[in-house]
């Protein structure tokens, strides 16, 4: 059975004493640039920095006693890997990440922070490395997003969202894997049947895009070049499906305009987002007249990052 | 009469409409760090991007008819102003902000932005020049901290931290005029009175140290140096009242110190604040064994600052 609203707010009530309920800001200067009502729930503050802690939660918490006994195991290297490892730290859990040998060390130290195991490996050999770990160890492999808990799980910052402020006429998320796209879109679709969901993409890894443009699930972009690092896996099953469904549609955006974006929130709304985050006011940017008068939610999905991008 | 806690209640119903309630956040990092429990009270993400709204509309909406109708002037080159020119705004009362032509240019945008006119002046000559405009205009003075309806707004935002999270151990806010710190410790002391209230002052202008210690109030730094600009004014008449009967205590901090704070902040809460904000953390850490186990509420001033200390 596929996820659904009830699927999303029984991941809500299971997470709640384990993630932050965060704050919905809104900005004076955002809604008179485009003449909207924006409402921008800020993941950033999440536990890990990031949505991922909600999925990864719902998913470990999901788990029948006598598998989590054996433990989860993953691969990824960025904020799913420290959000798994959260969450196994908090249900007791043993837990193995494979992180590609590119990934940024201050990742492996919060992974390793949550008591995490590590298992490194080449940047093209992950999943046949999970495989070898799950071979040789035992445990569950949670998938960063094709997986129905983790799509439940990242739903529930769109419905503490629209709880907390009401029905909606657009809702905008970035997209990756899709997990937070696909979650976004059961809830704002079941919510408020009207509105218009829209996923956040930068034109670099534009898989996306292409795939609701073909009807036909593109591949990954091979080699992604984009300082959005939350971004760069292509679009998973599960939510190609789910995205198709509910008729969303997918904005791209270059990569100024999401540095630029990304630094705006900073100076003007005092929060530090990554810049894979920066793409949904990107989004808005780029077809400024489409949004008067209407009130939009935006999903500022983590604020893991340096700040080498804030002096470009 | 002075302020009590009946008036910044009083003041919290007034305001309401016109700023934010802000969010509380707290850190398992800082926590983990001090080994307390913090609660960081956000007025870097308030109207204006800092406290300073509160007690700027407090003292606004509290003027009768007839005072609003001849205007408001005041005297600042930063937050004070912008605030006192949103309230004017918002209430439709003409503002006059005279300013010192070391001023940022940003600070000069945001009060015009905001309807006000200015009147530039030497530094030294602030109140010689507030007078005059005045006398030619007419309106009432608000100064930025010796004043009822200042101290009782900005009061607010400890009285929203303990509504949110409770009775605290320990309050601590920035000192500079003393508008926040008094405020702030007339509703700890009258909500938790065996709270210790502490206020966070940058060696470098350390006169409400100086006042405290010695009984009698000294006079502002003459050439202060520090990078937290919302702190260089010596403490008021009616704050040092405050702070002497509530018996506030101070601690000093060296810049590297705020510098740091402000960095670990942004890097790991994701907001971002001033260099003044960050004197709150960075007196914690001074004495990094008296706050174990105890519950601390943290007021971060605000969050209006460029990013040059951020690279250094």
């Amino acid at each position: 059975m596929s996820v659904d609203l009830s699927a999303v707010q029984a991941a809500a009530e299971r997470i709640r004493p384990f993630v932050h309920r965060t704050p919905v800001l809104t900005s004076s200067t955002f809604d008179a640039e485009l003449g909207a009502h924006l409402f921008f729930k800020c993941e950033n503050l999440q536990k890990v920095g990031a949505f991922k802690a909600r999925g990864a939660v719902n998913a470990v918490l999901s788990l029948p006693e006598a598998e989590r006994a054996e433990g989860v195991v993953t691969h990824s290297s960025g904020n799913h890997a420290a959000a798994l490892a959260y969450a196994a730290r908090i249900c007791g859990v043993r837990c193995t990440v494979v992180m590609p040998d590119t990934a940024p060390a201050i990742k492996a130290t919060a992974v390793r922070g949550y008591g995490a195991d590590i298992v490194w490996c080449k940047n093209a050999e992950r999943q046949a490395t999970a495989d070898r770990v799950l071979a040789e160890r035992g445990g569950t492999f949670v998938h960063p997003f094709d997986r129905d808990e983790i799509i439940a799980g990242q739903g529930t910052a769109a419905l503490e969202l629209l709880d907390e402020v009401g029905a909606v006429d657009v809702m905008v998320a970035p997209v990756g894997g899709g997990g937070l796209l696909g979650g976004t879109a059961i809830v704002t679709k079941s919510r408020c049947p009207e509105a218009r969901v829209i996923g956040a993409e930068p034109e670099a890894v534009d898989d996306a895009y292409r795939s609701l443009q073909s009807g036909v699930r593109q591949p990954a972009v091979p080699t992604p070049q984009t300082i959005a690092d939350g971004l760069l896996t292509g679009l998973g099953e599960r939510n190609f499906a789910i995205l198709q469904e509910r008729d969303v549609e997918i904005i791209t955006v270059d990569e100024p305009a999401i540095v630029a974006a990304a630094r705006d929130v900073l100076e003007r709304m005092k929060i530090l987002i990554e810049p894979s985050a920066g793409t949904v006011l990107a989004v808005l940017r780029r077809e400024p007249e489409r949004w008067r008068g209407l009130r939009i939610g935006l999903v500022l999905s983590g604020g893991n990052t340096d700040f080498a991008w804030l002096e470009r």
